[in-house]
């Protein structure tokens, strides 16, 4: 596709992909579309093992990087480490997540000893996360795209001096506002039936409604996010002039992706309607497959979850358990399991490899297209003409 | 457009107006389009009115009407009336209704005295559903669409004895199961951001989704909603293979319709984010234009809202008042007032005739489906042959 952004960044089709798994960024990228890493959770040791890696397998083909660079958290620019945040969660939450895995059977008493979450945390402060970056542009990458907040300025002059595009995702008009001030090329309007951080705009409205309010800047370019699964999907954010679509949850049911079996078995049995949007996992409405985990923080009388990131500090590591004992057959924990997931689960429906989903979005976009210029008769110019 | 839903119906553009008021049906059948009348809270004398008066301004052009034919209601097919259910409104729900308005300096002495709101409840039963299919029948109504639950079979089989296409409004892929089993001709698949009743699923997931729940049904044709305020929407929506479109907030700030001065003003001024999904009307979610009435019924300590219908008896005559006296200048009825609207609101910017919102979208959807078609250079359909 002969369009700006397929210009800049190199590639042919401007699907993104947005994965924690190397596999899939990898092969993404290399079947035409635009791999981005999803680095939030590593430590720069491991991302520079993720991306020499990603490197080595793509061929000089262009690929990028999703961080998180923390605006409002607690633990921002501190000393503090997860040990200190660790004391800082209620023992009311903590008893009540012991409780719900108990009433599943699974033994709660060593969920919070270290031994199921080796994630590190330091890259939601700011020094962690220029640590990451400075990996980051070891490697060829083309593109970095923050998750939340508006990068820092100093951030995107060094990416641009270095030919390196930056994104950022936003929920609203108002913060897609506020990234074009900051100087941002790609702007990802993610609507909120998208899975894991989202707002309450859907992909509908907020594609055309964050177009129009960008269409001052020259140089942005808009993807659409949320609920996008397919190839004709693709079709319609482009009709509403939207420069590619972003997708996340789609390769969580590749063969290719690490999800948890039981949970990718839900998945591909999952309609639009088992999802929820709900605070239990992060501290901040994530869209996540709904299960006994989901349902027990919305039922009446559970605590409120507390603010990022001690939810997640709490809840990670029971996340973590409950995956390993699921994977190994255990009922209780596949009734809990459940992972951030889009509403466009329903219309993922059989494993496919990476490279099927991108060649499917191929085919399925181009038949979109002809379908949707075969309605152009001669009518409805000649009356829009009048207008 | 050359469709097989615009030659059933006859019409040019596939572009369905949902409006509660005449002007708007008429002006978009005259000008293209498929104007359906909302006749709920019509009593059977006033509907033959409207009809009439419609009719008598199309030259033979197709139009259709909305009814809504209940399945789980209070007072269903029982012989209660109006008064008697207003007994069932608990005094609490006055209380808070009638502080609410104090605090915004209104009296509410003589809010359910009768004088405010003079609607017919009884279409909410059975019979006074059939009453009214009655008088639409005598009219030469193309389309009826049963605005919640499946349609009773023996009304789809009458309507098609006279050749009436028969419609149903949808927000899940289950109940559009539902519906397509019961023989009905055309589906409103209605997003989660639409105005009004609303379930949770967004328009860009359950649009694809209800098309591949119900492909075995030969004879349907889905309609999106929800959301849908401008051609490109509508063209994204056809992509993804609806047939057309179903659109209701796009006429409320258009200069035919009734809405309240004071409500149209902030309608044009509100962003997506300015609605609110609440029970606060109704008894049952819809989507509204966020204002000091959905603020109150959403903070805590706020009555839970009443089943249907008791929330509107106990609502409807106050809203009433408020329009009104917003009307006349009073500025706390200004605060509180508000109407259904979907968050498509953010992209209605500007007054307009009917007429031109209609040839706005036929403009801007022969626009999208250019711009559409321009991407589909060589590589993409080549690469997408491989897959």
């Amino acid at each position: 596709m002969n369009s700006r952004l397929c210009r800049k960044l190199g590639i042919e089709f401007p699907l993104f992909a947005f994965s924690h798994c190397r596999d899939v960024v990898a092969e993404v990228t290399n079947a035409g579309g635009f791999g981005v890493l999803g680095a939030v959770g590593l430590n720069p040791e491991k991302l520079a093992v993720e991306l020499n890696w990603i490197n080595e397998r793509v061929n000089g083909k262009p690929f990028g990087i999703d961080l998180l660079i923390p605006q409002n958290m607690v633990g921002k620019d501190s000393d503090s480490d997860d040990a200190e945040l660790q004391g800082s969660v209620p023992e009311e939450h903590r008893k009540f997540v012991a409780n719900l895995l108990e009433r599943h059977g699974i033994d709660s008493s060593d969920v919070w000893t270290g031994k199921y979450d080796d994630r590190d945390s330091s890259f939601m402060r700011e020094s962690g996360a220029a640590k990451m970056l400075e990996i980051a542009f070891q490697y060829p990458i083309k593109m970095f795209v923050n998750a939340l907040g508006v990068p820092p300025a100093s951030i995107i002059s060094e990416a641009h001096s270095r030919g390196i595009v930056v994104g950022a995702l936003t929920g609203s008009r108002r913060h897609a506002v506020k990234h074009a001030q900051a100087g941002v090329d790609v702007l990802v309007a993610a609507g909120g039936e998208a899975g894991g951080h989202c707002g309450e705009i859907s992909t509908m409205v907020l594609v055309p409604e964050v177009i129009e309010a960008v269409q001052d800047y020259d140089n942005i370019d808009v993807l659409a996010a949320g609920g996008i699964a397919t190839g004709r999907q693709m079709a319609a954010c482009m009709a509403m002039g939207a420069a590619g679509v972003w997708c996340g949850s789609v390769w969580l049911t590749t063969t290719e992706a690490e999800t948890t079996p039981a949970v990718k078995e839900k998945m591909l049995k999952a309609f639009s309607a088992n999802t929820v949007r709900s605070r239990s996992r992060t501290g901040k409405p994530t869209r996540q497959l709904q299960s006994a985990w989901s349902d027990a923080w919305g039922a009446k009388g559970a605590p409120d979850p507390l603010p990022m990131p001690l939810q997640g500090i709490l809840t990670r590591p029971a996340m973590a358990k409950v995956d390993k004992l699921a994977e190994a057959g255990h009922e209780g924990a596949k009734q809990i399991a459940a992972y951030f997931v889009g509403q466009c689960v329903g219309l993922m429906n059989t494993e496919q490899s990476v490279r099927s989903v991108v060649y499917d979005f191929m085919k399925d976009y181009a038949e979109a297209v002809e379908r949707l210029s075969a309605t152009l008769g001669d009518q409805v110019p000649a009356v829009a003409h009048h207008g």
